[in-house]
């Protein structure tokens, strides 16, 4: 059926953008949140790749005076491939600049 | 472009998932949440229609001891119509018994 | 036991927090997130008093070109009233401008 | 003031719950969520220990037909002491099995 490799891909970037927003992230767990992100979508149906990226520049912008800050959606990058009978698709979640808003498209 | 509607779908479903799991919840707020919920999901892009809906039955019998429980996979429906570029999809959130898992589908 | 109203207290400030922040909002459905917010503060254990705002000026200048936003921390802010054994503890969820930080105190 | 170190252990456990329930898991990613968990809980003000456990064997069972689960309430265990002021406050959450629920109590 048409759209289906690409409604699955849909959910995975949704579900790691509303699950992990507003977590604490400083730079000395950032990479473990961004592996233990990259797990949650790898066990999700017909996942074949995933990485999830958090911008270190602005991450560091960000960190409060309490030495850390939330997960925000201007710094979350993710992609992801699934597969399903034999139809592939490729989706990216980054934040718009222009549009000031996490984008999600089909790539 | 083939699948950017079923895209959007998926995306919608796993926002809301993903998002309201884990809120406190009874029968005296869970229509305030349903309402909430399709607020939420009817602000996002080329969203046409939303329904949310708790099931009464399976909330009545979560409730713990100290009078709500919270809102889990088990309990939660949605329905997102999605229209984009003149092509509609339709996909449902509902949890299958047989599964036992939060089935996403388009259809 | 010394320090148990203000324990549900900061219970209360958290949940609200990392359960909502990452939800689409935007001026239409602000005061419905509010009141589901609202509400799921006070079915949990000893709240007498909830109430929780979205800065609406805040929340103006952050809708992207889709015509929302994310709730973010910045925008939020809660206070609850929690009885306990015949204590009281009040406590206050609000954005501090100085530190970048959604500071939580007790008042 | 009497109540501080309780008020900041009971936010470090509401925010790890409604932080990450909801997220995918099984056996294969638990041990790197838990991490993952505990850093967001270390980097919180006036923690010193924390600890999270996912447990097993409620892990195991419920799996669904797709491989893996959702984190729910009834596997998920913390631990959190937090020192402030020369004051130190130890609290948990823990699945209570008699009122079907996720207890957070002082210890």
């Amino acid at each position: 059926m048409c759209g289906e490799a690409e409604f699955e891909a849909g959910i995975k970037l949704a579900a790691v953008f509303h699950q992990f927003v507003g977590a604490p992230v400083n730079e000395s767990n950032a990479e473990l949140l961004e592996k233990a992100m990259e797990s949650c979508m790898k066990l999700q149906p017909y996942v074949v790749e995933a990485e999830v990226r958090i911008d270190r520049e602005k991450l560091r912008n960000a960190v409060s005076s309490f030495g850390y800050t939330s997960l925000s959606p201007e710094m979350l990058y993710a992609r992801v491939c699934v597969e399903l009978e034999g139809k592939k698709a490729v989706a990216i979640l980054k934040w718009d600049e222009d549009a000031g808003y996490p984008l999600m498209r089909l790539v």
